[in-house]
């Protein structure tokens, strides 16, 4: 796809995702509009430059986000409300920011006439897997969390506007991600933890939890990778690595790279909180056979993710 | 299960399906709520009796449900928006009737401390399947239609409210049911247009779709005996008979029923409408397992149906 000249909407811009997604279309000759209301994005991470605009506004702000959508051509969604493990204290912010802000964006989109969109879902519609490395189309799985839920409610929401409007879909369902600008998840964890107390480590479940983790640069090239070759009006396509490694191994690349050595104390039970998935590995041939393939090791990524942390002092003020 | 003295709450017990359970409720000693807002639940459909309340309320009214809700020991959610085929014109019906409604159900439920709720999902959540009949774990479907997604959105919320704030769920996938009381769907759409007109007939598709209905009867009955039989946290069930009947077959009874021979018009293509399965077949055995069997053919269960619309005349005179 030539993206030079076209007008690309990304939603959550100022985020972990949606910011380098936005570089991305930069480099490519894009003009962008960063929609964002900085509950979990940073001013630092903001492409700047000629061709850029920002909405600052929540997408519960239903004229806000139809006035940003005029003389768009192409919608990332990426905002979203990510926060899974603590998500059954406000069960309500997983319904507004994920289902209803997503209702927003595409009644927005059919308003301008606009019809293509990528969407950041989430492996964990997988629910516990029972096929894995897990594909598309896994057994109808069971929701464990809010958060697939509301990720599973947008994914219908898309594909019904492409049934039901002509709209083009690329959804995609992401591992966890790592690389510069991760500012949430169990790195930045274990690592807030680590700071303050070198001598020991608490760790959710049993440590033998193994996640499949993918590098937020491979991310954003699957992305584009999907959109310049596949073509059907709904695309549903898994985002990972090809392997998954132990939170026991993570934490001990964590502890090696910040120069620690902790007790490690674990919470017991085989799972991380109530409604995660303790195993999460998803088979990504659909992906792979479009040509894209990951360049980083999970391993690299948590150590570049650890480098990103300890230089980049801001992250740490939030949260 | 023991319903005697129990307090049962009926969300759209004023409609088909709601009030034909609460009959049942209350005849094996409940004591029932109905809740229903009347969008297209009939007065003349109520309960009567000792141990029946009615709350006249819309589900998006959080405060009206949270109150309804002190006391109840069960609730049966069955309000929801159906209107499967009209849902693109109006797409927020579905988002508000179907998923947040349902959030305020659970959310009231969680604030009452009532943890066991019976739920009328659909077997449109398995769009166009791939496997007939439909097992409850069929591959993941995408979803062709907003009505089914916002029904796998509520079976969503269903099951994360299990699995973080320890609810009971029996979810049944339904296909569409018939008998007494039925007032939307295509037996009342056929009758309506052969009354006006018995000479011709317009027929959405091509008369060769494939779908199983049920009685209406034989659906109360399973849900009773669900939850009788059935006690995983989480229970999740196709709900059909074991047979399909072609539109055309479908026609051809209600014309013979009706005595008129009309010329048919088809509207053409192979569904009847945007987002439409055209062949629809679940597989029961989970059901079939508790000693659930329909009593009724949907040969049966159509006549019944038109002598229920023939009889009734105030159902006319709606919709």
């Amino acid at each position: 796809m030539d993206w030079r000249g076209k007008h690309v909407l990304v939603t959550g811009g100022a985020g972990f995702i949606g910011s380098t997604a936005a570089d991305a279309l930069l480099a490519r000759g894009a003009r962008v509009t960063v929609f964002d209301n900085f509950s979990t994005g940073f001013r630092e991470f903001l492409p700047t430059g000629e061709g850029v605009r920002l909405v600052e506004a929540d997408l519960l702000d239903a004229a806000k986000i139809n006035e940003a959508m005029r003389g768009v051509d192409f919608v990332f969604h990426l905002a979203a409300n990510a926060d899974i493990k603590d998500n059954l204290e406000e069960p309500r912010k997983c319904v507004d920011q994920n289902i209803l802000a997503t209702y927003n964006v595409l009644e927005a989109m059919r308003a301008a006439g606009v019809k293509d969109i990528v969407f950041s879902s989430t492996g964990s519609v997988y629910g516990d897997a029972t096929v894995i490395p897990t594909p598309e189309d896994a057994p109808f799985p069971v929701q464990t969390s809010l958060y697939a839920t509301s990720k599973v409610a947008a994914e219908g929401l898309l594909t019904s506007y492409a049934f039901g409007y002509g709209f083009h879909v690329w959804i995609f369902r992401f591992v966890s991600l790592l690389g510069p600008r991760y500012t949430h998840g169990h790195v930045v964890d274990f690592w807030r933890k680590l700071k303050r107390d070198p001598t020991r480590l608490h760790v959710l479940g049993d440590g033998k939890q193994q996640k499949s983790y993918l590098h937020v640069a491979d991310c954003v090239s699957a992305l584009l990778t999907a959109v310049d070759r596949a073509h059907e009006p709904i695309n549903v396509m898994n985002l990972g690595h090809d392997y998954w490694i132990e939170v026991d191994a993570s934490i001990a690349l964590i502890a090696r790279t910040m120069g620690v050595s902790p007790r490690l104390e674990y919470g017991g039970g085989d799972r991380g909180w109530v409604g995660d998935s303790p195993k999460i590995l998803l088979d990504t041939t659909r992906l792979r056979r479009l040509g894209w393939a990951p360049t980083k090791t999970i391993e690299e990524s948590i150590v570049e993710t650890l480098r990103f942390l300890m230089e980049t002092p801001y992250v740490e003020r939030r949260g």
